[in-house]
């Protein structure tokens, strides 16, 4: 480890996420109050722990010095949705935003990882307000089902444990896992249709 | 609705409902504090809704002064976690502490309900203090797995939309979606046990 | 009261004081973190209750459609500092802040007001970020000593159950309590410069 | 420092304070919504930090083995009243809860400390379930006006930078700044009454 104050090389980081998860779940308790959907189910946040930091660091091969650049994950946000048709209005959602600047996006949903991890993630630039001045930090956030949320949450687990060198048996049963996520997902996705459908036959008929 | 200022019959419930959430948040922190396996990933609660509690009061024929010993969910407790073995564990631990008595279990675990439902319920009578004096509330637990909840969030949001008439071809897409979380499960648990064993082969190494 | 829909009205407030209060709370975490001294001992938020925007609005002769430009109190923040002194670091911490515009600023500490009301107020301008775009509001920063607030919490108590029509000598004896507060915070000021000058003894003595 | 693991012996300490800062929290809340005078304007907690808990055993010659037997603030609440009379009405609520057993009281308001420190303190016995079983841990519960804490803040980090070493002219100081804030109380006691007979007498004439 460098010589490096972790502590207060973390604290910006730590605020961003405060904020941040402060502003994603007034966005939820916004649309219910105007009565509209909330395509958000609930949000969490992390800064990343120093040892992981370390050994992402070690893994990319980046630079002690350019960890605050090439490390993008160290601020993390995770948005849970109920369907995978909320995923991109939520995207949409924060594409709008003039709080932060969108860096660039990655869609593991239409291109799922090898491992069957889902999730669509966003890169932004947030700006925070220190005592010495404002800090621009990266952040990642993470937009899932529930279902993805579910499966990620077991697969990060037995990635501890292993320290990601699943045995071939875990492999094959996590990727079963992800597949019957999948299917949940995409069952779910078609109900979601009939819904708004229903609700759209309902709204009609009470204009006659 | 009767005469009963509900604001105030409703206090106990939301202190109940606070203060057990607070215990079993600490029972998570404690066991990971402990470096032990945690079975609890992450605790809800919430007070039932006045109009809900009436609805449910008139489905019953619950009278109004019996609302308070005949409704046992005004109060409730949700606890999640990563794998069915882990639900036996958590009531385990309840039925052990002194803060609260055990009124009745129901398993719907093993007994599923015919809608897909799992989960697994404790009935507990919890003493609240009040500047009036201790008094005894009921509260619902509910215990279950990430998937459980999962498939129960979206059940729940379909029978709210639907008032509990739910179409028969969402019916049935709920029942194979429940299908589909069970066999989740069994995939995770039996991942689990392996674990379990894969731990205890490299304890027992690391004695030789 | 007009046809509005004051509980969507509220929203932008009701957001703005939940960030100001993360990120204001989060300053004193910082500097204590960098091993500074930090000007702030707490912080707190409320947003008025809209009986008490309808009342200043009359007092006021404000119109209905103006109230968002000319009650500039409806987000409120409520900065706690232990000497007189902090109390201007903390405005200038917050006049160096890019995350909101400073409209101008009240001075009650050089001029009191004649019941005896003490504290720092800084109205800003603060964009809050909602599903309909970014939209600026208004909030108040007061800005006190703990004595200050001491003795407004209890003067607001009492104009409260008085309806800001005191009695003279409940009157007289909140503003000898507001000289008694005065004379505290002087007596705590002294020491103040006197703990600085104690420290920076202990640091030249120890460059010898 | 022995051997122990102060992590882990803390952890039954931090969740006694937990759980009794949202006790007390909840008194206050259901006082008001009662529409009765709440007694408690705030209530904050903390555990004893480890060096603070070696320091207090050291100048006490406690052993460390009757660490958590005799040292009786490790768990410290705080509850903060506006008059010096709502005080013994906090004590009398406390003293009447069936969820922790009173140990004794220490009165520094009648006999208040040479340094000019005031407040109440009662030590209690409150059991905490942990996953090893239920647990008492002891309590130090200070009930204090605002204007006491506020000194008592102000001789803290005082006594924090000195080392408990004040300077004479520091110590005077502070004990000029305790006796008006002596007086501050006295002058709002006084107010006090007069808000009751006030409001007695109104509740009397509309009888008529």
């Amino acid at each position: 480890m460098d010589g490096r104050d972790w502590g207060k090389f973390l604290l910006p980081y730590e605020q961003a996420v405060e904020e941040l998860k402060v502003k994603f779940k007034a966005l939820r308790s916004e649309l219910k109050a105007r009565d509209e959907y909330a395509p958000i189910e609930f949000v969490t946040g992390r800064v990343k722990r120093i040892s992981s930091i370390l050994d992402k660091a070690r893994r990319l091969s980046v630079p002690m010095d350019r960890i605050d650049t090439d490390i993008e994950d160290i601020a993390g946000i995770r948005i849970m949705c109920q369907f995978v048709d909320d995923i991109h209005r939520v995207a949409e959602l924060i594409r709008h935003r003039k709080d932060l600047v969108l860096v660039y996006e990655k869609d593991y949903i239409t291109n799922f990882k090898e491992s069957g991890y889902r999730s669509y993630h966003l890169i932004v630039e947030y700006p925070v307000q220190t005592a010495l001045g404002s800090m621009p930090v990266l952040a990642e956030i993470q937009i899932r089902t529930l279902a993805m949320n579910f499966w990620a949450t077991i697969e990060h687990s037995l990635n501890y444990k292993y320290r990601d060198q699943l045995p071939p048996h875990v492999r094959d049963r996590l990727r079963k896992a992800s597949e019957a996520a999948f299917q949940l997902d995409n069952e779910m996705s078609s109900i979601r249709q009939e819904i708004v459908h229903a609700q759209q036959d309902f709204e009609e008929s009470s204009v006659i």
